[in-house]
């Protein structure tokens, strides 16, 4: 029993989560550099992108490493689920940022400033509770930063009822209701693509607990 | 054999998927009262607010349930993904009802009350379908149901098109257009995500009876 | 061995997805039609139409199969998930062929007709992969077309960004935004959903190539 733990069947998936979710990290954190100092965005928002082709990459790695693998350390399609939770969340960071260029926002408002903030801090949670997967005596503290993630998404569900009130309260220009709709509707998906990944660490650490 | 069913090993979930679609039916009884009569909207989506409460509380003693039950009744993943579409249903009844407060409409156009009417009625197949999952002899029912839920979904589908065709003919003003939009948009995800719980009914159906 | 691959399980399966991966090819071949020749739109829309409501059927049919077949050539999820991602697709082309009719447009514009390029090839590649799986041996071919079609996306992506970028630096009319935002992005989710096929596809030849 004990010799065959030896093998290390399971080693490389858990490396391959601390990358994703180390690479998700840095994606939020530029994201909020971005929206807290909005100089240069086309080159910020190439940095952002860089960070997606790296998901990807890690992603394929990692759908590679499942497809070749017999014996996984969680069933294949929460690995699966997982992977392509963290991805979204990354895509969705890129897409936030890229909008604002796309839209020729002249300076990010307040109101990107929170989003951007809680998706660092959901980022943090994540990159904190994926390497406690390691250890199935640790996995019950993933569930606090599920728990954690869940009030930070309810925050962001409020700053975006708040910010599309005053934008339809006084709407000078149409095309701004338009443009800023979209900024913060990309910005609560990659908040809700954080909770997903937290939905599937919660469905990991609910069969292996 | 016979008395190992004398166990109730799936008692709870069938009490609890009830109360899930007498909470949704109620979120949708609400909605059609806002529709049709807009007099104190803040309030009255206040009270759809607290089904939407209510009925994560229901969802998430569904998922503990689940993951503290040994045998269930269903598989698993059908169980969460009905769980999870009654859920989303009333999540989106409330962002329906909601997007009408944001974007600030003096009146609810009559095709927001077909849609609200389409969603009670939606609604109300749910609620009678779901007990017949108590059933084996009686499950059968429940494919009626489910077809009468997807006629109701093309009716809704003809409804927001005709209404998208009004829009564009004469726009006054484009932010007219923006908000309708969005909130013909909300409703018919509502009537989409019914479309899923029957699905999600139909599955379990097709495995069982 | 030979003798039991005799009876033919699963010989009207391949069938049925060659069916609706031709309808979807001649699906987006319409779209392509519509979108270089706008003469007639309703008409040339109501083609697409047909074509939608034939998907449904073949779609049906499959599912209706899959839940009176004991022994299925592939997972029964997998099956479900490549079906629901062809009639996904032909259901995303028919929307954005809809739309335009539904907005009003006067004459689509060369974004419009290299989107409908691209949702051809895509289909062209679904379509040629499919009648692959009916052969272990010549499955991997199909992570060919994947790859093409995932070359396509990204193609798809760019000509959507530089279509936005370039509808929001010369916004004559509000309405022509939110007009040519639609249209664009459901032109761009019939793309994502032909990769969600190839994405069903190469879990399909993973497991069992």
């Amino acid at each position: 029993m004990f010799r065959l733990r030896i093998v290390p069947v399971e080693k490389g998936f858990f490396e391959l989560f601390e990358l994703a979710s180390s690479n998700m990290l840095e994606a939020a954190k530029l994201l909020e550099h971005l929206a807290s100092d909005y100089e240069e965005p086309e080159r910020k928002v190439g940095r952002i992108t860089e960070r997606e082709h790296q998901g990807d990459t890690i992603t394929h790695e990692i759908i590679a490493k499942l497809n070749s693998t017999f014996v996984t350390p969680f069933d294949r399609e929460d690995i699966h689920r997982l992977t392509s939770a963290i991805d979204d969340v990354v895509d969705n960071i890129e897409a936030a940022a890229d909008i604002m260029l796309i839209c020729r926002v002249e300076q990010p408002t307040e109101d990107v400033r929170k989003f951007a903030e809680i998706i660092v801090k959901c980022a943090e949670q994540i990159h904190e509770a994926i390497p406690l997967l390691r250890h199935r005596q640790k996995m019950k503290g993933i569930l606090t930063s599920c728990i954690e993630i869940n009030r930070l998404e309810n925050q962001a569900d409020r700053i975006n009822r708040a910010a599309l009130i005053a934008l339809f309260a006084s709407p000078s220009d149409p095309l701004d209701v338009v443009r800023w709709r979209d900024i913060y509707g990309q910005l609560e998906n990659a908040v809700d693509r954080c909770e997903d990944v937290a939905d599937a660490l919660q469905a990991m650490v609910m069969k292996h607990a």
